[in-house]
């Protein structure tokens, strides 16, 4: 493990419970029966202990969208073709893909980072080029990369959010683009909590079930050809990840060790996550789960993780949009707990008086 | 029937099926994979059948929040005492309540009518004084209301839809104020689904097992002294409802007669939901159902009315702060179908393409 990795995961500390307390403390006394705001309550008290302040504010909100290809798109395991993962950062950069109508929406900015497209893409100021390589090998004929290039990937998600946070970042979200990423998601998937492949293998951008049957195929194959070691989280990574995927794990935690909270996305980020979490168990306290997607998997992969999804939409876009979904709920939640009025401000009576 | 109710139920037409299939067509052109932001889909569909354009707006926002008291309160069926609706009132005028708080966020203005609170409210330039009669009578002993009251308490809920389409408005979310008013809505939710009352009376605002029972007693003593005529929803509002629930369905029913999508909120807007759609079965395509809430009944009554709910948070607080949430998806539903780049504007290749 990296000097740079290991001290991230060394800054990674519990929840402050006196600010969650803290929390608790003023929710109960705002001018509603207590409890009634129902998860948005508990997501205050899970944010005042992520931010250590009592009163967690989200106004420095951002999302990062890591893009990157996969070599095992060479067995047909895609509806789309690779140009699309290039094409999409193009959309992103153009501000006309679903991501960035949500962050609009939510008033959230978006950081573009190409991790590893298979093509050389045009400079653009909104474009951190961070290129690790040319997309991954074929995961079915050979590790997708080397252990170098893993922990390189890692770094620079941490680097990423380590500058983001030097702009102000009270909530980040985590996106993806990448054309077969979910064929690496799934394989993480299986290897990382120990479900067969078949069941944690889905349609990704919509394949059929002849396709499908084939994925599920050409993942058993990565598998038996890199026998990734579920016990270490680098490994699993080199072999059978992605270098977005990689990136998404730096991001989650350095967030965490920068005591920013993560929305996560849908499947691809939870394989990150499960990656993430391997490294640093005190990581899933710093995550909140924005949806469960539509990708079969995605349900297992979030109780494998212990979180419990804030939506239920049938989304499964991936790029960031429901974790931008997401950010708005943890904001919502924050401005209850800091802008509701108590009973004594407001002069309101409170609840279970004699005789009622 | 007046002839103002009568008159709006005679507005209320189908949802426009060429302006839903052309936003279908367009969602299957935008820069994802089909069918792949799930029910922000299918919602952006429904606005655009509602709103008669392909591409639906919202921009202009509002909750109308109705605030009325309950005679039945007498019986010791809540956790609150009756002044805590007026309280809540002047909390809602001050800003800071939980609906306050979220409609700030999602930038909907929000109008608090006084529909039949129990005491003299102060002017207030915010506050819509529609009091219908100074609280209900207790139903448990008599009628909520005369046939009269209703009908007057449903036109007021017209008139002030009215005055804010007048104003501007896109999307409407329905919220609620009033001590023990989820007991009127169990016994309005009893009698329309034919459910026995145990099954969909709950804890309202927050009481124990013993009280819960209690309640159970006096709405079946409140069924059984005024024999609501399922057949016959104005009977029905008058003898076990309240003045802000027949607001409420005056603002459903003048909503869809005037084209505007309504974002139901919880158990007491479903409440009224089911009267009005019992006067309009068109009506329920105009309807959106933000979130099933923790109340008790709240599931098998979206149900009935055929409604999925895009939110499951566990709230019950009211007010309208679940429709606050639902109207920022559904502006999330119709930006992404006016702000997302088409294939061919952005140059992303299609999928399914050969060999793939």
């Amino acid at each position: 493990m990296t000097g740079l990795l290991s001290n991230i995961i060394e800054m990674i500390k519990p929840l402050d419970r006196q600010a969650m307390a803290e929390a608790g403390l003023r929710q109960d006394i705002l001018t509603k029966p207590q409890g009634s705001l129902g998860r948005l309550e508990e997501l205050s008290i899970q944010l005042a202990g992520i931010q250590r302040k009592p009163i967690p504010q989200i106004r420095h909100k951002a999302i990062i969208t890591m893009a990157g290809d996969h070599g095992v798109v060479a067995e047909g395991v895609s509806a789309f073709p690779q140009q699309v993962t290039a094409q999409m950062v193009y959309n992103f950069l153009g501000g006309g893909a679903g991501i960035n109508v949500i962050t609009r929406q939510v008033g959230a900015r978006i950081i573009v980072v190409d991790m590893g497209v298979a093509t050389e893409l045009k400079p653009n100021p909104q474009l951190l080029s961070r290129k690790v390589a040319f997309g991954t090998q074929n995961m079915s004929q050979s590790p997708a990369m080397t252990r170098e290039q893993a922990a390189k990937a890692i770094e620079t998600g941490i680097e990423v959010v380590a500058s983001e946070v030097a702009k102000g970042l009270d909530i980040v979200g985590t996106g993806d683009m990448g054309i077969g990423n979910t064929t690496a998601s799934s394989a993480i998937c299986a290897v990382m909590t120990g479900k067969p492949v078949a069941e944690v293998t889905g349609r990704g951008t919509g394949i059929a079930d002849k396709q499908l049957t084939h994925k599920v195929k050409v993942i058993n194959r990565a598998l038996a050809v890199n026998r990734p070691d579920p016990k270490q989280p680098l490994d699993v990574l080199a072999k059978v990840g992605g270098f977005e995927i990689g990136g998404l794990v730096g991001v989650m935690l350095a967030a965490a060790a920068h005591r920013v909270p993560v929305v996560i996305d849908g499947f691809i980020s939870g394989a990150a996550a499960l990656i993430a979490t391997a490294l640093s168990p005190e990581l899933k306290d710093f995550l909140i789960a924005a949806h469960v997607s539509a990708e079969a998997g995605h349900q297992l992969l979030l109780r494998h993780l212990g979180l419990k999804p804030l939506l239920d939409l049938g989304m499964r876009l991936g790029e960031g949009t429901g974790a931008a979904l997401g950010i708005f709920l943890a904001e919502a939640a924050a401005r209850v707990l800091a802008e509701m009025s108590t009973f004594a401000e407001a002069g309101v009576s409170e609840g279970d008086t004699p005789g009622k």
